[in-house]
């Protein structure tokens, strides 16, 4: 096992990822014990707001503008023909926003929830008084905030983290108002460090992953890379920055990057609806492929195009590597060893099971059939512009064939080069295998070690 | 070189090709060279109707129906919503019908091009008396077909042949009217025999591919084999029966086909539009993919569907078996070798190119955005129900992203197993490669033998 881990005394790392604009203290990435230790009696305006600033200074795409008091959430069901931003101000205005599916994405979703009620609760909208009766309040707007995406694991780990971090408000010896000002205040600064910590997480993997494939090709800014991703993994599905998308944003920052190639992405099209977006809009020179073009680009591109690795996301990691994540990923994989391409799995480890043994324990969601065989997009006019408010749905296929519709796929290990998290990149030991100790230290011995 | 021919002696290879429907007479292909020889002072109406019929006794699907007298072409454009049929009277109607793509495919091309102009000689558009005239008239009728598709060559091919057909015609000793009989029967005839020989070939093919599958996989109706097909290569590409579909439909006529998969085949989806449609119109057992999840078919259903084999047509095959097709092939071949799935090129042997040596010589067309980022389809109204009267273009892509658009990719032969021609089953050598002399040798001898 070889791990890339940061650790403060780890100099040559520390200066490698300065290049990628982080220093060693930006990827301390904050545990759940840490919210309920942090200062949280200092006046509601003021707190923390430095720190969430850092989202605000950045110049990429943000699906998520928030400052205390104000959240935008980008609505991505108008993507790519418009960019429009809801303001969001209550618990309801943020059910509707991730039900009616304007906003997606994992991260970001659960983002959009535990922020919500930040403003809401900023502006004012706890009548309660006594501890009990506010930290009531809490509970039921985020019971109720959950069922916006029951299924979503990251919007029922934060409302988890909300309730602790309201519980361990410092209280003690306070009474009406200073009391009630501790508990709101414990609440908005938990939900700002999500915010904080999604960001620092996709920002270390975005390093993380520029340093390796720089290694790996001795890639200069005279002899930059290009890579392929698919579906996406930017910046509309998390705060920012993004996981695979991450990657190729470091790698352009820092000049290594010679161009993105993004897939379609069938039958959902994130790739040429969102990934394709967001290339555009940040400038970072990109091109659209189909799914089916991959084999083709590689035989014909990769080698004056310098085509070096496919990063893709991931929905689950288990113990042993092999990675679930959108379909189609699993013949990109096949395509990339074919053709000597490296491939890279980019993964918060938030993302790494260590329960799942092997990727056979992963059920393959089915969805239906009209996903594949219908599409909506903006009416394409006769003169050829795009009438950007007319949303169609369209049949494109024989609507009575019979559909195989699953919604990710299945990687082994064996064709993964490289698993990238926000505590380092982890690739395979003289044996052969992933070892995501060094990464995850206190998961691993509480689930591998104990079981051992 | 091991090639299943098919030679008159050849008792065990007849047996065999028998259970697929067919003898070796059947097999003969007509000869460009034999046109000129066939009898054509037979009456106008009489002549080879018999053979004419051979194609409408067909229950299947058919993109063309033609008795003497009488063109109905399918519009593929209402495809699969709708099943209509144009009568095509005049050379303007096919003019109209090929240039609008309502008829594609190059042997269909071919087939409505020079039936269209057969059903306006036979109903006496005609006016011209002397041979020269009568001559001169259907030249100029030709020249102005080959312009609805200058590009394709079946189309050009076809009208030399029938050129070539009319000034061998029988008239020696003949006068007014017989002479001008004699001329337009001679069209007439060549023009049919153009429809029967592509639909022979189809089902030379399928015989023969279906018979080396089943060897392949001593495949029974017990235990039948599954493939999956790419892009459109059946009914409404050609005559009827198609070429990887014409294995397919062989396979599934003779018990021994488990389940067709087709893919969606981006991004003009000849897959889900009109592969699918022909499935489900022959009630054959099939599933509809997008190209991305081939690889996890294979992964995850290869075994209990018993899949053995990718099959596909050829836009072009090369002297070393390097074969052009519809953009996504190579990508199959790349998934189906890495799992150990046959990969079978169905090819009539007019598609195989002997002047051009190897892949590296074919020129890859690039087609423009659009085709990518927009798509049409019958729009779906709000209760889920078809509007097939209304068709609509949507954008479904940012269309400011670049794009790469590549319209075929080259398979080399190491990752071919089989390439099906008419005149039987070409394989590799023990010396790995393909040897098309065994079933063109006249064509070989006169490009390849004369050039060393």
């Amino acid at each position: 096992m070889k791990c890339l881990n940061v650790a403060p005394d780890a100099r040559v790392e520390r200066v490698k990822l300065q290049k990628f604009g982080l220093n060693s203290s930006d990827l301390e990435c904050y545990k759940l014990t840490d919210i309920s230790q942090s200062p949280s009696s200092t006046p509601l305006l003021q707190h923390h707001c430095s720190r969430v600033s850092l989202h605000r200074k950045m110049a990429t795409l943000e699906a998520i503008k928030y400052s205390r008091g104000k959240l935008l959430v980008l609505d991505q069901l108008r993507l790519p023909h418009e960019h429009h931003y809801d303001e969001i101000s209550t618990a309801e205005e943020a059910f509707d926003c991730i039900r009616s599916m304007r906003v997606r994405g994992a991260p970001a979703i659960a983002i959009v929830a535990a922020l919500a009620h930040a403003v809401e609760l900023h502006n004012g909208s706890c009548t309660a008084n006594t501890p009990e009766e506010i930290i009531t309040h809490i509970d039921s707007r985020l019971d109720y905030l959950k069922e916006s995406r029951p299924t979503a694991v990251d919007l029922s780990n934060a409302i988890n983290l909300l309730k602790s971090a309201v519980r361990a408000a410092q209280i003690e010896g306070k009474k009406h108002p200073e009391a009630r000002d501790a508990i709101l205040s414990a609440y908005i600064t938990a939900a700002e460090r999500i915010l904080e910590r999604d960001l620092k997480t996709n920002k270390a993997i975005g390093a993380f992953g520029a340093s390796w494939l720089q290694q790996q090709y001795d890639a200069t800014s005279e002899r930059p890379i290009s890579v392929l991703t698919h579906c996406n993994t930017g910046s509309l599905a998390t705060s920012g920055h993004g996981t695979a998308l991450g990657i190729i944003r470091s790698l352009h920052e820092n000049g290594l990057l010679k161009h993105a190639y993004c897939t379609e992405t069938r039958p959902y099209n994130q790739g040429s609806r969102l990934t394709s977006f967001e290339l555009v809009f940040e400038g970072i020179p990109s091109t659209l492929i189909t799914d089916s073009m991959a084999g083709a680009l590689f035989n014909l591109h990769r080698e004056h195009m310098n085509i070096g690795a496919v990063i893709v996301g991931a929905d689950r990691v288990v113990r042993n590597g092999d990675t679930a994540n959108k379909i189609g990923t699993y013949s990109l994989a096949v395509l990339a060893r074919h053709h000597g391409v490296k491939f890279v799995v980019a993964a918060p480890t938030t993302s790494i099971d260590l329960e799942t043994e092997t990727g056979k324990g992963i059920k393959i969601e089915e969805r239906k059939a009209e996903e594949l065989t219908q599409i909506s997009g903006a009416v394409v006019n006769s003169d050829g512009s795009i009438d950007t408010k007319r949303s169609v749905r369209v049949a494109i296929a024989d609507q009575r064939i019979g559909v195989w519709n699953p919604a990710f796929d299945v990687t082994p290990n064996e064709l993964i080069d490289a698993i990238v998290t926000e505590k380092g990149t982890v690739v395979k030991g003289a044996d052969g295998k992933f070892d995501f100790s060094v990464v995850m230290p206190e998961r691993w011995a509480a689930i591998v070690d104990s079981k051992a």
